[in-house]
């Protein structure tokens, strides 16, 4: 039996606590089943990274859901294991039977989930949600109570609910922006508000419909919600989630905050989740996608070769990427002569101009930038032209 | 000769206009060349979006770039047509010769750059900034002023770069996250602040390196930023830029805001550019990826069912979409029973049940989804199991 004064694994006091839920809003995506040793691997990989709490599962599923969770909770990590429920005894009861420390409690509180979804009332929501969690609070779990599609809520009522869930015992809203319909600002005025008038601790959770669902968790968390919710990648219902990894490159190169977190595990864990959920990572992936450091413009190789700083936030080294220089269309001479350089060739710069040329008229006819073969290739046609030229 | 009083193309007095840079930031992008043709339809289909101004490329590259802005500029569309420039009159006269009406002229404003690139200095940045606008003023251009990573810039010397290139005659100042590097908030803080010390028309351009692209260009709309640069599809370099089809979409259903551009015409467009830049669209993408409307997991499906608004912000049907019920692990019986109506089959719910158990153990061992065809050879092993079962 645990203890019953709230944070359990959690270390308390902490600015942020990051929340994965890559194992239970990841694949919940539609078309995305992750295999119970995937699980068990993305599990540690997270607690590798340092992530603080790992939702992983609902165990009302049962099965071999249920199973994964259990293992999870075996696996002696340093991070939390949360059990995703519905406010419901049976749900919980299935939690407790997993053996996990901290478990969301679910229910909506708009009007439009509660009239159409549930067709039920405010009361009944209210009713239900303290019912669940004093069950909880029982069994000394850690207790999230989560405001789903909170943002289409009646701020009042929302009030009302996390008052509510405070008082029986929750340790924290879960803020759900369940359709991804705020703005940063908007986030930020809201839970400042609610953080007014409630004294709870707020987890901003965002979705990616629009595209917002990283800078909508930062504000968040500029707001005063200590805790993010974020997937590997993502990934999650719809366009997904806030992405872990950009979630914790942004708090330490934006925000510009010490972050415990291990940064050079990102991209093992974003190319085990892409691999595991069958969802190829674009190369422009934000932070861990190939092309991030991949310079071809004049303007922007020559700069990165003159000083990496101009055009990189952080060093490709610590998430295990490498600088690219590609030559291509928009190449200029500096990244020809550096590129040359590197096959061991000194050229000067009229030899570079010629190249260049040859290149651009190349790289537009291909529809793609040129492969170190085809540069060795073009600098032997430049050379037979040089000497064909000194020949007449 | 084009009249020198400021809008040319541009309709004035609008709340927000678009600046589009697929077809240079975008074409930038390292590994992405577009053929003229393509150029020219994206040139078109962006025009029937009704965005306000299109950045075609840059003249001074000369060939085949040269041509396709050429082109662009006779095709008779209501867009104004930009060129891009360094701040240098050999870069605006190739600009002119082209016939755009408007021009982009970029120079670094942050030390970082004016140090490790330039190897100049602020005083000589300046001056090639006014020379520059006023050549172009002189040819009747409309004029960008695009302050190069002025999110790493001294605020003072930007405010000192802004007022003089709007004394040159630009008529705006291209506010660039060189590097992607600004939060929401801050960048509300800073253009606010901008805008209250020189009095001239400020564009966002912001870039994706931590996720935040197109929530930084709303930002910078709400802090009063009129323009807002961006690409179809996120395009350009490293990790891309504020993607057309989020901003749009975000404008209409997270601001709220009466929009007159053509959002029908947006899937059209983001798969043209994804053929023509030869990168697939993740099904996630947001706005415009399959899966925006895919309902899985028991609880979406069931309230998408019931009523789209649920878990839907805008109708499918408008860009062109489809909501598609996926059958599988996360999977209700709510949906179930829906599935098998489509094919004409009334089942209980306890037929619903006993296929659903089938269906999760299947998903698991096949991680993914069932198709149709599964479903059906599914129903009719449960339909012989009940004859074997009456038989008994």
């Amino acid at each position: 039996m645990k203890n019953c004064t709230g944070f359990n694994h959690l270390a308390e006091g902490k600015n942020v606590y990051i929340v994965d839920t890559t194992l239970r809003d990841g694949e919940q995506t539609a078309g995305v089943v992750f295999a119970n040793n995937e699980k068990m691997y993305i599990a540690k990989l997270l607690d590798e990274i340092g992530v603080d709490q790992i939702e992983a599962g609902i165990p009302i599923m049962g099965g071999d859901e249920a199973e994964a969770i259990k293992t999870i909770t075996k696996l002696g990590l340093k991070a939390s294991i949360m059990g995703w429920n519905r406010a419901s005894i049976k749900d919980l009861e299935a939690s407790v039977n997993c053996g996990v420390d901290a478990v969301a409690i679910s229910i909506p509180t708009s009007d439009i989930h509660i009239k159409y979804k549930l067709q039920s009332s405010r009361e009944k929501v209210l009713e239900s949600m303290v019912k669940a969690v004093e069950f909880a609070a029982k069994h000394g779990l850690y207790i999230s109570a989560n405001a789903e599609d909170a943002s289409r809520s009646d701020e009042v009522f929302l009030v009302e609910f996390a008052t509510a869930a405070k008082q029986a015992g929750a340790n924290r809203l879960r803020y759900c922006d369940t359709v991804g319909i705020l703005d940063p600002l908007e986030i930020h005025q809201r839970i400042k508000s609610l953080r007014e008038k409630v004294d709870i601790d707020i987890e901003m959770h965002t979705h990616d419909d629009f595209g917002m669902a990283s800078a909508n968790a930062i504000a968040g968390l500029q707001a005063g919600a200590r805790f993010i919710g974020v997937t590997v990648n993502g990934l999650g219902e719809r366009a997904g989630n806030a992405a872990l990894e950009e979630f914790v490159m942004a708090l330490k190169y934006v925000l510009k905050k010490d972050i415990t977190y291990n940064t050079s595990k990102l991209k093992e864990t974003c190319e085990y989740v892409s691999h595991a959920s069958g969802r190829v990572l674009p190369i422009w992936k934000a932070v861990v996608g190939a092309n991030m450091f991949a310079h071809e413009s004049g303007i922007h190789a020559d700069g990165a070769l003159k000083n990496p700083i101009t055009y990189e936030v952080f060093d490709p080294m610590e998430i295990g990427l490498e600088r690219q220089i590609v030559i291509g269309k928009h190449s200029g001479t500096a990244a020809i002569v550096k590129k040359y350089m590197e096959f061991g060739f000194v050229i000067d710069e009229s030899v570079a101009t010629h190249i260049l040329t040859k290149v651009r008229t190349l790289a537009v006819n291909l529809k793609r930038p040129l492969f170190e073969k085809e540069l060795m290739y073009l600098y032997e046609e430049v050379l037979k032209e040089q000497e064909n030229q000194n020949a007449i």
